[in-house]
């Protein structure tokens, strides 16, 4: 709890004097002004987070946070539960979608089990950080206690804070876990107050029968816990998932440690919005990388505000959005670092208009 | 006109059997169905216009064809003329936005001397292939003879032709030329029959003056030569640029060696309007990077009914949404080909619907 509590009173608004010095400079950079777009913007907030005016990126790393969910009971996925344990095994191997588009952009992943129901002791390559073995079914209870919520959320800002101390710049949160987009969509609705017929999705690909099942869970459980929209952890216990708390924490450490973080699609979204809930100033550190194609995911980003840099119908999770964002970001701090200026490049400004 | 009528003639649809090949390795990848969504459309196309069920894009180039505009005494820039050149240097010492993005993805950026009025003669590291020295102001005349734009077609198709004899995989356009965004939508106006106002846009950033300037010189310059829709040569000669004309042929050059071709912003999509309009084939080569915030970029896009990858509100030009385009096609390529199999990786597939 006192890790919780002081990452949280850590967390420091932007220096807007950071913003100004990144403008000036690309007014300077031999472009028509502002004509990188949204390029310039993702440089201007790097440079004020990372208080850096020659900001690097770098080194990147993305989080995949697997766990599992009592609330499969329902029959709300399409895949079984072992896929969970299964695809943990898959991408410690690199043979994931997350793996193969790290690779593309250069970042590492690092794979966290914070509650995958799976004995993975002696297993190379896996950050066990188990909080339990899969959420209780939320359909019946409270999917975790409030302590477990706690403990998942510090396993985020502690996993953030231990990459960040060996050299990772900037970093991103996916996920996995069989049946999440349930939590994740309860736990959005319980934010926003939109109905679960908003936010549900087909996840992994149910169909029209499971997905009214689906819906119908939410909509119970939201009735049955009532869960205060103003307490994340009050919402996180009754009705998320262990991963959702895991990637809330990451967000948190990151943004306490002045890195940018990447979001991922709809999980990862109702981890920023526990993150967000927690501590409204996380949003100056996150970045929104897409749109999923995954329910009212794009009505949720909307409510916060947030516009996401791609909308390419992606809805794998894992980070795997988060990844190509990263890239995205990285390019408008590349343009922002090593182009030249007018003077340096002898090109003339514009003209003055009359 | 050898050259230009073979490659044309040279130019074959894509084969659908490949497109099935690639669909039946996607749906077995360790992901949900559909789940990379536009990735998966990438990947396909890339399998079926390359012929090859493991492609490799790792070779990749990006084309900056650079000339100026007689167009440019109606007052219709902000910049003066003398950036054309100025910015030709800055591309050959790296310092442009093209550069900077291109070393993040990787591309090797290649500048023509298509039509630049400025004697580079010596100038290592540009490829000089004049056309001209900058057309004639098309507000009073042809902007081109119809043999400068069959021969600035010509040279990019053999510019293409020459990469790929080098190796080069994958090949993106792109154009620098003060002045070149008021042909370019002459040029757009000509083939879509939409009106000046709705697709004229404020370039490097003129006022509101100048851009009822700009769009009173297309609206007067289409009244003027009356360009025939259905001739691209017409249209290019009377009111195009050579690199609007540089870029078709690398399109069609790179259409007819199968290899795919990723389109810049406002001024490319000029360029690949008149490839378009020669071969209507090359769409399936064709990759649409960004909706440019010049203009009316997005209704020209939506006529050809083009779907962008990127909106990001970029307007710079010069290939810089290509190359960033390019990065993302190559993240879905590299997904198909790097991902394990539900069995290589001994994941359970879905449940079956009951």
């Amino acid at each position: 709890m006192k890790l919780f509590r002081e990452t949280i009173s850590s967390i420091q608004p932007l220096n807007s004097e950071y913003i100004a010095i990144a403008q000036s400079r690309l007014d300077n950079l031999t472009k028509p002004k502002g004509s990188l777009g949204r390029l310039e913007d993702f440089a201007k907030r790097i440079v004020a987070i990372t208080e850096n005016t020659k900001p690097g990126l770098d080194k990147k790393a993305v989080f995949v946070f697997a766990a599992d969910h009592g609330v499969v009971e329902e029959g709300i996925s399409a895949y079984p539960r072992d896929v969970t344990r299964e695809m943990v095994y898959n991408f410690l191997r690199g043979g994931a979608g997350i793996n193969a588009l790290s690779r593309h952009v250069g970042a590492d992943v690092f794979v966290i089990d914070i509650g995958v129901d799976w004995d993975f002791e002696g297993t190379e390559g896996l950050i066990i950080k188990k909080v339990g073995r899969g959420t209780k079914n939320f359909a019946k209870g409270w999917a975790m206690t409030t302590d477990e919520a706690v403990k998942c959320i510090e396993t985020g800002i502690e996993l953030s804070e231990d990459k960040i101390k060996r050299g990772y710049k900037f970093i991103a949160v996916g996920d996995m876990g069989i049946g999440n987009t349930t939590p994740s969509a309860a736990v959005m609705c319980a934010f926003t107050g939109l109905h679960p017929k908003e936010v549900v999705g087909h996840g992994t690909g149910i169909n029209d029968e499971a997905w009214n099942r689906k819906v119908n869970v939410v909509e119970k459980a939201l009735e049955l816990h009532n869960p205060n929209s103003m307490d994340a952890i009050d919402v996180l216990s009754k009705i998320g998932g262990f991963e959702i708390g895991g990637i809330a924490g990451a967000i948190l450490g990151a943004s306490s440690r002045r890195i940018p973080v990447v979001v991922d699609g709809f999980v990862s979204t109702a981890g920023a919005m526990v993150a967000l809930r927690l501590c409204p100033i996380v949003k100056d550190y996150i970045f929104f990388s897409h749109m999923s194609a995954e329910g009212g995911h794009g009505l949720v980003l909307e409510k916060l505000g947030a516009e996401p840099i791609l909308d390419l119908s992606m809805r794998l999770g894992e980070g795997t959005g988060a990844v190509i964002g990263m890239s995205i970001i990285e390019a408008g701090v590349k343009a922002y670092n090593e182009m030249a200026t007018f003077e340096e490049a002898g090109v003339s400004k514009e003209q003055e208009e009359k």
